[in-house]
């Protein structure tokens, strides 16, 4: 499994995912599933991945060849003239990876699946988020709906729900998403840290902040244990139920 | 869908069920999943449900027309010896039950599946608790894992496993109980209110306290519209994040 966020905010986004990829539980590695493309001042696109690890791989490898030499190699998805048409190259070549695969064999065709978040913003447009399923089709975020999560997306979504409001601080956000990756990594063994987190602040098309937060992080691990007794103290705050 | 939780205090037992039940989104009804038995002074049942309502119903069906007369219809529930006793019972008549239409017809073997949650007390024994499997083996509760959930159990259990305490009131229980139930209905729409809350104090054999709660329930909107602000005060006293 796997559990990624992508957040739109006023600011601009927060993307955050995990690392952990398993067959079955007695095999877990360790694996990127952040990816990002620039070009300084111009654009700047961030993909995260869930599924199959084959699938997402071929994917990253595809798109990342054809940004290296785009006048050999087109479409690219430095050329594209907006989000949309990156994000409809992402689900082209995504479906295509997996009917590569599923052609195979019987039964197959699931077990080859992925989905996709991108996010970021090309100059003259504002920042967008979508979320891009294996059939290569795809959704975008707006007020109504301004993040998305794929993978283990259960245990980690009544947080984000209830405490997300659009004009939070980058900071506030990742604080919200740790706790959110927190719950998840507490109910599901193939949701796991380090965890990759990158901020893209609105209009400047590069990368704000990046880094990796690793398990022995120490503010995760005050937020980890914290999050209990604030939780408690929540709970007594509410007013009591009487029978 | 459905979300039903059962769970061990040290005063007794705390079990709750929502009532909606689906065909399709276009297609939901509401049934009660939450069925007693009672010897006074001796003995109390409770099972709660999901899963294929034909199942269970014929579940709850067969597992009552046995008690109404002991005599001629072996082995009932009334009877048991143990809640073990009355787990093996309910799991073998479940297992029966989902075996006689399995056979009717192809692909048809999990779509009759159900799960059930049996909890309750018998003279000389402590309270106990067991989830109930479609394939007619079971587990029981104990002091590391305190309840359980069937149904729809992601959205609602990292408050459950958070702020469970086994010295809580029943009145905390409750209160955590809907809080839980509250993350779920926002998430899943085949879970739906009302909900049916049942507790069984230790030692006394008998229904201590039983009611069902409304989609107008003054204090379950209370609870709903609270804990939003509840948990953005919570998230507030974690420490902030700093890039």
């Amino acid at each position: 499994m796997t559990y990624c966020v992508g957040m739109m905010l006023d600011k601009g986004l927060v993307m955050m995912s995990d690392t952990r990829t398993n067959a079955g539980v007695d095999n877990i590695s360790t694996f990127k599933k952040m990816f990002t493309w620039e070009v300084p001042g111009e654009r700047i696109l961030t993909v995260m991945t869930a599924g199959n690890l084959a699938t997402t791989q071929a994917l990253v490898s595809l798109l990342d060849e054809r940004t290296k030499a785009p006048e050999d190699r087109e479409p690219s998805i430095l050329s594209a003239p907006s989000m949309f048409q990156v994000a409809r190259q992402v689900a082209k070549t995504l479906k295509s990876v997996i009917a590569t695969h599923a052609d195979e064999g019987q039964r197959a065709d699931s077990a080859f699946n992925a989905t996709v978040l991108l996010g970021g913003q090309i100059k003259g447009s504002p920042p967008r988020l979508f979320l891009i399923y294996p059939e290569g089709n795809f959704i975008e975020a707006g007020a109504e709906t301004p993040f998305f999560q794929i993978g283990e997306t259960k245990y980690g979504k009544p947080i984000l729900v209830r405490a997300y409001d659009p004009e939070m601080s980058f900071e506030e956000a990742v604080k919200l998403m740790l706790v959110s990756f927190d719950s998840t990594v507490k109910a599901n063994l193939s949701v796991g840290l380090p965890f990759d987190l990158q901020v893209i602040e609105r209009d400047t098309y590069k990368v704000a902040q990046q880094c990796r937060i690793a398990a022995d992080d120490p503010y995760y691990l005050e937020i980890s244990t914290s999050w209990g007794e604030a939780l408690k103290s929540a709970m007594d705050s509410l007013p009591s139920f009487k029978f």
